[in-house]
């Protein structure tokens, strides 16, 4: 059963660059599992500078949706998911059953060879949003990071660009 | 003197969970000192929720706003107050003198013979909100949380699930 | 090279007070660098709090922007820089090179013989702003805290009050 970690923190908190790290230094190449999907410029802008900074030593594979296949599809290499929160905002607006997805992702890992790495957020420590589409994804974002942490091995919180490990305590 | 534990954390992070937990294991049946009211759909829904996963174990104590008073009638078995950030809601819409009541019941703490669980939200981590309301209320809470945590013996913090121990350090 | 510390969190979740606690402890009288300026009522009475929480083993220099100067010029005496989104948030505002700011400011750390202690805040872990002007300083303090936590000897998290200690690990 292979290493599965859970990174979460704020925007801009130092998240993926904790997590290129500790995927590399798990196997090299590494797999780029990217989820986003460069709909917007502002969105383009901020892929194109995560390829910049990854090099050589990694390949790509976008999948806005199908994230299980493609863990299954890859698992030769260890993988870095940036981000569960994209790829489940793409679940909600493709109205698919975001609970099974979870559920069935989290089923998924302990019957994976290679270790995956996940970068999440965290949504739900600022105010409780006006918005009730926006509240309702601040509670969908919460539940999976909860039941991602259950299932993963390690989880780390980023602060300022240092990591913080939650789990197992005490590390 | 009993015990008194914080529990914090941002939406859907597992503080209720974690806290139902620490509260049965300080001694059953638990109380569960509700201070929701379930006046829309949304909350109804939740408060049905967690009183499924409660069970059997808990009695239910509801009260809006008198806090000291119902752990002052309950204090023979360890309670669970869910949560502080609804209760400190309730006093603000009631024009009740919310800065009074938290002293009060920080000054209750010590007396208690049966211990205390709280649980508490983080609302100050995102953007400053534009309503003035709202950043009234995310000062309100973060002084709240901040006098419960210096009254409190044990501070804990909930990311992805899992608790992190803040107070005492080193734990 | 004299100790750098940074202190970040929520609203109201006791940078402050941790802040001026851990600056008096390394040399007194201490400089408070504030940043803020007294711009509307509500800044103003903020102001006037902390100033009175202070007291006489202090002495400010206020400034909005030249905080890199401001440095060199108090560099006898510990330093309280209170705070970093202030600072970031007028730099912003007065349409200067910010990145270049904080890059100047990282890079003077290590020349400074007396030592600084920066408040800043966890803007972050909300739900991602609608309004795109707030993205974007959500984005640019992200980074900066980056920044300064790599530069400083100390990263500190307050959570209810409490802190805690996430650089150097393990402490």
């Amino acid at each position: 059963m292979a290493k599965s970690i859970l990174i979460t923190g704020g925007a801009r908190s130092g998240k993926s660059t904790l997590a290129e790290r500790m995927t590399l230094s798990l196997g090299r190449p590494a797999v780029y599992v990217a989820t986003a999907e460069a709909g917007d410029a502002e969105m383009a802008d901020r892929i194109a500078r995560h390829q910049a900074r990854r090099g050589l030593e990694w390949r790509t594979h976008a999948t806005p949706l199908e994230l299980c296949a493609a863990l299954r599809a890859t698992d030769s290499a260890p993988r870095l998911v940036d981000c569960v929160t994209l790829w489940l905002s793409n679940l909600m607006f493709a109205e698919r059953d975001w609970e099974a997805e979870v559920a069935a992702l989290c089923d998924l890992l302990p019957t994976l060879s290679a270790p995956v790495v996940f970068v999440t957020n965290e949504l739900g420590s600022g105010i409780v949003p006006e918005n009730a589409l926006a509240r309702r994804f601040r509670d969908m974002a919460g539940w999976t990071n909860q039941r991602l942490g259950a299932a993963c091995d390690e989880v780390w919180l980023c602060v300022a660009g240092q990591p913080l490990k939650i789990k197992p305590p005490g590390g």
